[in-house]
């Protein structure tokens, strides 16, 4: 029998039965009671193997089942010789077998009533006519049966929510990140695959990633719709490089529903010539011209990032900070040079950087060394503690005259100690206005990095990303404000 | 006495008294025989305390004076009451006491024949018009008696070929970085303690790195003429925020020359509105129209480097791969989605991504499985070893077709191991052409990374950072064409 012990039983009852959650048919896929994965296997170097032992893992509180011909148990688990000898209903099962016989346990999954399966293995359309005549089996048992698909050639799901992990990269080689509320969905697995390794190295945690590979039935339109109702997500970001004419419109009308609730942020690839080329010839992917998909993602309010660091730092700010009310920011340095190369960087993003009305500039002159500067960027110089930092925002963030703040919190000071890091957690909750830091250094600065992130205020290295992040929270404030007025004038 | 070894005398004999090491007076900066600090005390928090500490550890090969009129000896070291006192030339002297005294200390210097100062006192023409003042006496004494100043108001000079290290941030908050071959000249101090920070945490090496402060007398252009002429420089980087009408076109003139032997980077602060506006507030720059430093500086053949990340990333490329002879590149991936964002890259910055000729791609299929691409980019696939890469470099690099390579290394997949190291340092040495290696993750890939930069290849983590990596390379390889057939032509 499979393994589950009376804590695991009460909180699947809670978690899957419980009506209200399982109103998507994609909900098994990352919540199942029950999988099943087909190819399981005690060798470590497996696909199927590794697989099985993600799902052994404490974080996946379902059940389990290997299935295996040639084995009676793997693992100390008994192994079944195909899906629908499972003693038990199978929400979900993995598939990591060659892609020749997946056919034919594709209609033992039918036979089963199995909900939802995830092809992992590759050989289908990607290699040519053989493999598509393959997939095409696939998608028409899919479509009789009512089964719904990710996959195949694809790394699948990494689910921080419910230990859902069908990644088959050792952890030697692939980290996996911890709980967070960002989730991503990428085209391409080699990139899922280095971007949870990326968010495990930095400590940014991530709620559901999926790699959906050749989409035979699941995709990026079906995944849109579900994260948008998802909880555990509040920012969706995807690696994508083309959508399909039958497919583009239904997306972007999809997309202009989530955007009035959570972000979306894309990479889109494929945006040059030779780029779209390559697309083309990495997923079969029509890139299309890049102002069509500009135009067509601004109106959906789907924020444009240059690369996957720039989207997941838009998606951190974006998880962590509300949105702006404008576009007039306030810059606080300790660091002249940093605080002029941030007022360039917010200009270059059609971001404002207006001066302080006199009254406050008085009071500020008044509380600061002469040499000093407060015309902004509010320029504390080297010597300054935490308590200007305080003064500064106090006169000014309350005010009507700024809709956010970066503040630029340059470490190798002396006399500026990690109580900054208390300092501006007050500023954020006493103003609800949105504040990223910008800060570069060594040892000391990224024990104070690390500290603010886990305060929920998002720290960025350059003022270039510092000024971009404030970008993402004002251009998507500006599309909260255009659709309320639109609903408003209906 | 002051301290001194025999191995010590040996070395500062042959490498300070012969005459050919002499030929700028801004030498003595950098390679003092002895050196008096102003101020020096015991006191760990003291600047003048923290500057003598540098002077004893055992980087620094000359002699150390602590001057200072209330002490008998700092840390068992016999003090003077004058700098005039010391009983031998002194080549330095570091002041780092209150601004109302320095012009006396200056006279004394004076008479004591000192060849250079380093003013670290803040205090000057920064804080008005009595610091001017101030200021102003210190450039007579400077003028009359041939002394050179730099500062005040600084954070002086951090050398790792000679030790001289006047940077008075603890090294609790500040890293020291190792030797390396890239100068770095700030106008900003805080600055310039940033980038020590954050190139002694990512491993970057430095070779003379030059805070100038105000700039009563030396300044940027004298700065460039002797990194110029240094053997110990490959590559300048700059942070400015303006050049002055009175010595604008002698910089530019300046910059041409030192480009013809070894590149100029430099990061320009204050180009947008509001931003030279911060610049003129900071350090009294006339920041001026962004377009004609452009356009001044694409003449001198100066690379624009957007903030200090994207800056130091061009210098540690071209600090160690050749030029490129024209703007071709070669991009092989193991990612697919990576390789078409780095064409996409590539092309938004001018450069190409041409298709390998028929014959080569015919080698590359046969050599390859049919889901490879071999197209530009070429793509290896997520079950790639380095074997593949090895073909494909082999296949393409050393033919007429390519000026340089981007090799994507996403270390996550099963089969590639470190071995990719030294298969690629092997092809940099075979082909003499540029290339430079993205890679992105964890644990194992910054091995990976770290290993890549200690072999020379530089090393980036996106896309955008990859592709303007080798377009440094390329920009700089056009500028010396150019000059190249102006001489030709004359």
């Amino acid at each position: 029998m499979a393994l589950r012990s009376k804590r695991q039983t009460a909180y699947i009852e809670t978690k899957v039965h419980r009506g209200a959650y399982m109103k998507s048919d994609l909900e098994p896929f990352f919540n199942p009671k029950t999988v099943a994965v087909v190819g399981a296997s005690a060798r470590k170097a497996s696909v199927g193997g590794v697989i099985f032992r993600n799902f052994l893992k404490p974080a996946f509180k379902g059940v389990v089942y290997p299935i295996n011909p040639r084995a009676t148990e793997v693992l100390g688990i008994p192994s079944y010789e195909r899906v629908s000898s499972v003693p038990e209903p199978v929400d979900l099962t993995v598939i990591a077998v060659p892609a020749g016989i997946v056919p034919k346990i594709m209609e033992d999954c039918e036979e089963k009533g199995v909900k939802a399966v995830i092809i992992i293995s590759g050989g289908f359309k990607e290699i040519g006519t053989e493999g598509a005549y393959l997939e095409e089996q696939v998608i028409q048992i899919a479509k009789r049966s009512g089964i719904r698909v990710i996959g195949p050639n694809c790394i699948g799901i990494y689910d921080t929510n419910t230990g859902v992990d069908t990644t088959f990269l050792p952890a030697s080689r692939m980290g996996r990140p911890g709980k967070g509320y960002i989730s991503f969905i990428s085209q391409s697995g080699a990139f899922a695959a280095a971007v949870l390794d990326i968010n495990a190295q930095s400590g940014l945690g991530v709620s559901r990633v999926i790699s959906f590979g050749n989409k035979a039935d699941v995709n990026e339109i079906d995944l849109i719709k579900f994260l948008g109702t998802d909880r555990e997500t509040r920012v969706i970001i995807e690696y994508l490089e083309g959508l399909s004419p039958s497919t583009g419109s239904s997306y972007i009308q999809t997309a202009k529903i989530v955007t009035s609730q959570k972000p979306i942020i894309v990479v889109k690839a494929g945006r040059s010539k030779r780029g779209s080329v390559a697309a083309a010839s990495h997923t079969g992917a029509l890139a299309g011209d890049a102002r069509l998909y500009d135009f067509a993602f601004h109106q959906a309010g789907i924020l444009s990032a240059q690369d996957f660091e720039d989207g997941f730092e838009m998606a951190k700010t974006l998880a962590t900070q509300p949105p702006a009310k404008g576009n007039r920011v306030l810059v606080v340095t300790d660091a002249g040079g940093a605080g002029v190369m941030t007022v360039d960087a917010c200009e270059a993003l059609g971001l404002t950087v207006p001066e302080p009305p006199e009254k406050e500039m008085q009071i500020l002159r008044e509380a600061f060394p002469s040499y000093c500067s407060v015309n902004n960027p509010i320029d504390l110089t080297g010597d300054t503690d935490a308590e200007r930092y305080q003064i500064a925002f106090d006169t000014l963030l309350g005010t009507a005259h700024y809709d956010g703040a970066i503040a630029i919190v340059m470490m190798q000071i002396p006399l500026l100690d990690l109580d900054i890091v208390d300092r501006l957690v007050a500023i954020v909750r006493k103003y609800d206005k949105p504040l990223v830091a910008l800060t570069a250094g060594g040892r000391f600065t990224m024990k104070g990095a690390q500290l603010l992130e886990e305060a929920g205020i998002p720290t960025l290295p350059t003022p270039a990303r510092a000024a971009k992040a404030i970008w993402a929270l004002v251009e998507y404030g500006q599309h909260l404000r255009k659709i309320h007025s639109q609903k408003k004038s209906k």
